[in-house]
């Protein structure tokens, strides 16, 4: 199992428009996505905060998605990824880190 | 729902004892933690790769821990605090970005 991390981080002065995030781009990139098969789940969270009190959390928002294989989410993502890709500058100002990972314990299991 | 993400950002020349952190760290740690009332689950990945072929990732490991509330993980972790971090220079040399999540999506539902 895989999970491709979307990581905005955080950057002083940046834009980023959670209504927009939440209830249009991330909606839409659920719907094509998770219709391939290989899909296994998916997780958006909000940055709160660092453990020192007060502290700024060093991303604004990530996105995770989790898919059997690194091949199955290419083939899911690539034939709407201009679409999705064009969307980004509707929410965000911000270039985020993707990566691939391999995931090595996952309790429960999904 | 929130997420405490312990991240291992990628630095030259570290050491990471994937190992130790698998067989020994991890297990411990999800022992203690997952008995404590609000624990939701965990997940622990590996870095393979950035989206461009052949580039490192950003970074070379993370956990998740996802709790109803913050307060509920400070509650679980807190007791088993100096046991858990005075164990990390077992496998690594890297300090790793600890920050807390609102998690705002959830696919499936866990």
């Amino acid at each position: 199992m895989i999970k491709v991390s979307i990581i905005y981080p955080s950057v002083a002065g940046a834009r980023f428009d959670f209504e927009y995030y939440l209830t249009k781009h991330m909606p839409r990139s659920i719907k094509l996505l998770s219709a391939h098969r290989g899909f296994r789940g998916v997780t958006v969270e909000r940055g709160i905060g660092g453990t020192e009190p007060g502290s700024a959390p060093k991303y604004t928002a990530a996105c995770f998605y989790t898919f059997d294989t690194i091949d199955s989410f290419i083939a899911a993502f690539m034939p709407h990824a201009a679409e999705l890709q064009g969307d980004m500058p509707r929410y965000t100002s911000i270039s985020p880190d993707i990566q691939f990972n391999e995931v090595l314990i996952a309790e429960p299991q999904s």
